[in-house]
């Protein structure tokens, strides 16, 4: 063990170590107060006067400065060494960046709810008080499985909203969709699986299976959503039936049948994520696939991400009764590791309506954002662009009219330009038509939609 | 496409049997009041008509009843259908127990902070100041990374109180230990990967491994830590070192140096678990292992679960400076799916000085409940336990002087008397001197240490 003594003659020397390579790390910047010698000195557990030495020396070569009252502070004359430095870290950004507290949303950017349309004062309320009334019990591990009165509301939102039936105990919070997906993954998948996945698709639900090394299997969507051959031999299919993701089209009645024939034959799975089912601009909003799988085959995902803010990080899955008690036992070791506060809030704004009164707004201000989108997009770009129309989801697909454009090559130029947009082909493992895809969220006004498509404009066809 | 002609005529049906099977399936239990006609009429976009006549219906059958302005509720003669229906689910629960909110916490529980010391009004003056000023920005989704500004106050936090040099962008946020295990693995190791652990050694490490499917090593752990031989072939080795889980020694600085020399000459790497570094009874703190890498072979991992709570689940791997960018690309894909909002309270509370604080309170805290623990262990039990001094943790280690005592029967024993205990054998893949491993920081006065000491020994000595 480390003895004592050694440690103690050394003691000043660590002080003095350790403020100095903060300081000459960029750690600690200039003009920076330090803790006080006392605080310091209780937190390494040394006497205040060894501490005080060590800022001495500090003082005394210049990186320190006592500000009397105002305490102890590093010298506002020392140059930030983070600018004199050549790091040595191998990072993917050109500097830390501190500064910014999150990274800058770009115009059309994809998978946001309207940001400025969240219930900011009622979600405030509703978090300050949930932490007010922390029981002690609550500050322990919060249950693996899930909150579980969160899990009975989800259970009774999914079957008044999405018609899905289904119990709490089938119902898991998971801290997002890729958690989800890896829950579902480690219970229901093994090393051999098979599994079908939508193309054009979701192009995080392809590598997350990649880097998980499943074989993938690609099935192509047409205007009635996935086209599934009844011979396909997969473990499982996953799909967005509500509104597929990217196309947006709905998948029909049919297609959900013979899916859920194909998956009760050949005894598969089919996972539903269903995203965005909240949000249909046209008619009824369709039930979830969900809601008429008879044999048990559909696990269904969920999250908080689209219809309240992806910054809560809760999501959720049901899962088939056959499986609730593997699904316990993953979470027992994966944990959703969604805090305790977190949940409570979620199930506080659930009980008192307001979620629903939120998915009903929403679903107002994304048709009007979306058909104020389409409209100023028609005028300024005419024939060079065209946008089908859609029936629900919170993107759209801007296609070019000219086949001859890379539309990996326009949406890198549209990044260039500070505007959001990923061309399908990069969701696609086929050639596809060349189209652009936007999200019309957080449009808010006209005259910022058309400054934006202006900009938009400029960026990809000027001097054409 | 579903058509709307067909869903409109069935669209009052839709709403019969949705509630009705909420009702059946006891998701809306007798009493309980149901959406008004015409908020449930705007969520399933129908006519407010359509809902009131499948309330119509329902009613008619006695399933609703209207309580005039306090709106329409489930008939409270009803039998609760889950007192009735013998449910299908395979769940490892007896019934699913939404009424408990938290699993309750059991005397001697392993892995808790001191659950009544956690500084309430503080942590929920901060979590409201925060939700009160989220930015539309902070709406998004977080950085995969973590948030900017709580990676630099963890990287001064580390160099000041663990003697950690490492910079801001090494540091990343995780959602819990495993977490970061699970990133660690997936940056670092490969499926032929052969990985050290201490053996005794907490045994979630263990079990996560082996369900990745890594080849595992047993390394022994004595007086001074782990005894690693030289020859060893592994491609890294998890450790801990500040107090090794279980045993709670602490690895000598002669191990220390041995250990990195071995991960320099073999180009391996170690993994340090500093899940508890901070709570030392003796002497002065030991730094991290990670505070003498020189050739930059640690990986560093610490958590917000002992020192605050692990209700938060907000933890952090601080990564070697040659493979910050490989982190970064796996951030991008799981991302450490903490809330942007969590994340930023435990920026305000380390900002504010709260943290450190509340570490000097615990410690103070731990060494006089631990002093308490052994105290009346010794006075009730006497010649039947003993426990070693240790140097600092948050657990002890009760040894049965009964050679021939097998813990795990005396473990289930406390178990099933409601008190939490795992048996030394547990956690070790070799044969030890039976003993239990017990947490003493939650025992708040000497009468409610005595009273738990004495129910332990009604459990396990009863009539010896």
């Amino acid at each position: 063990m480390m003895k004592g003594t050694t440690a103690k003659v050394l003691a000043y020397k660590q002080v003095y170590q350790r403020i100095h390579s903060a300081i000459s790390q960029g750690t600690l910047k200039p003009g920076e107060r330090i803790p006080s010698a006392r605080a310091l000195a209780k937190e390494m557990g040394v006497a205040r006067g060894t501490v005080e030495e060590g800022y001495a020396l500090l003082k005394a070569e210049g990186y320190l400065v006592s500000k009397g009252q105002a305490g102890t502070h590093v010298s506002e004359k020392l140059i930030d060494p983070s600018k004199l430095r050549k790091t040595n870290v191998d990072t993917r950004q050109a500097e830390f960046a501190a500064d910014i507290k999150t990274a800058e949303v770009l115009p059309f950017q994809l998978g946001l709810p309207a940001l400025d349309a969240f219930p900011r004062q009622t979600w405030s309320r509703m978090t300050a008080r949930c932490a007010r009334n922390i029981h002690t019990d609550d500050l322990a591990y919060p249950s693996a499985h899930g909150l579980p009165q969160l899990r009975v509301a989800i259970a009774q939102y999914l079957q008044l909203s999405r018609g899905v039936q289904c119990e709490p105990a089938q119902v898991f919070i998971t801290s997002g969709y890729v958690c989800s997906i890896k829950w579902i993954a480690n219970v229901l998948f093994n090393a051999q699986s098979k599994i079908g996945i939508e193309d054009p698709g979701y192009p995080l639900t392809r590598q997350v299976l990649k880097n998980s090394h499943f074989n993938i299997i690609s099935i192509p969507v047409d205007e009635d959503g996935i086209k599934l051959p009844t011979n396909t031999q997969a473990d499982a299919i996953i799909v967005t039936p509500a509104h597929q993701s990217p196309t947006c089209v709905s998948l029909s009645l049919q297609r959900r049948q013979a899916l859920l024939d194909w998956a009760e034959t050949k005894n598969s799975w089919i996972v539903e994520d269903d995203y965005d089912g909240e949000y249909r601009h046209v008619g009824l909003p369709l039930p979830a696939l969900k809601s008429i799988d008879t044999q048990d085959r559909v696990i269904y995902s969920g999250t908080f991400s689209k219809i309240l803010s992806p910054s809560l990080r809760v999501a959720y899955i049901v899962v088939p009764k056959s499986k609730v008690s593997a699904f316990e036992k993953c979470a027992e070791i994966y944990a959703g590791n969604v805090s305790g506060l977190t949940q409570a809030s979620v199930l506080a704004f659930m009980r008192e309506g307001h979620l629903l009164r939120h998915i009903q707004r929403m679903r107002k201000l994304y048709r009007e954002r979306r058909e104020l989108a389409v409209r100023v997009f028609n005028q300024v770009l005419g024939g060079k662009v065209s946008i089908k129309p859609q029936p629900g989801g919170m993107h759209m697909i801007l296609k070019l009219t000219d086949p001859n454009i890379d539309d990996l090559v326009f949406s890198n130029k549209m990044m260039n330009a500070g505007l959001f947009s990923q061309g399908l082909s990069q969701w696609s493992s086929k050639p596809v038509h060349p189209s652009l895809i936007l999200s019309f969220t957080n449009i808010r006004t006209e005259e910022e939609c058309h400054r934006l498509v202006c900009r938009l404009r400029d960026a990809l066809f000027e001097g054409q």
